[in-house]
């Protein structure tokens, strides 16, 4: 995959180039409440298309956010964690939260990610 | 134009339906540094595409991020200002900033970016 030019060198521009598009923080979120798979992350209630989610793995891996591991052989199966730069992203997403919760109406947090980082069990609904 | 309908209810997912794109924050960020017409934003070192900033200035409009207001007449020309809800951005701005300084290399702050917030004088590098 060809890497992304950078329009500048301005911190948020650079940022934005990694992460500034509709899907790549929720992917975020999802993996830091826990989510591993790539059919945990399909399952969120956004919806995000397959390929669209295949596509954002591959880069968020290629901009260092994400890293994957084999947990199963034949078919291979990966489970994606975030790397501490991924993981840096969660201030970001907080202020997004705080933001939408104020100026959008109608929104609703997550129960397990309101919960500060997930106290439900496992499969939980 | 056509409203995005919700992904979800998430804050996140609602914030990021306004504002998560490549050029949006950009385009806050500029405001939030004093420019406020169409071709102070063009100008900027991203080089955003005229076709790409008119979209999204009718976006965030709709969104109701900004406001324009005529300044002058035949032709007509608009200066743009953030609301208080696209002001409210700051916090997101400034979290993609700070991320983007620690995890991204060769990264530089626009100097009438660093000043108007922080310590250095005017025009200082």
């Amino acid at each position: 995959m060809a890497y992304m030019q950078r329009r500048s060198n301005c911190p948020v521009a650079c940022a934005l180039d990694l992460a500034g598009d509709k899907w790549t923080l929720l992917v975020v979120r999802d993996l830091l409440r826990g989510r591993r798979t790539y059919g945990e992350l399909a399952a969120s209630p956004e919806g995000i298309p397959t390929n669209i989610l295949a596509d954002r793995l591959r880069r968020m891996q290629a901009g260092g956010l994400i890293q994957a591991t084999a947990y199963q052989k034949r078919p291979v199966r990966y489970a994606y964690a975030l790397t501490e730069k991924g993981r840096g992203l969660e201030d970001v997403l907080s202020a997004l939260a705080r933001w939408g919760k104020r100026h959008i109406p109608r929104t609703r947090v997550f129960p397990e990610f309101s919960s500060s980082s997930r106290s439900s069990p496992p499969g939980a609904r």
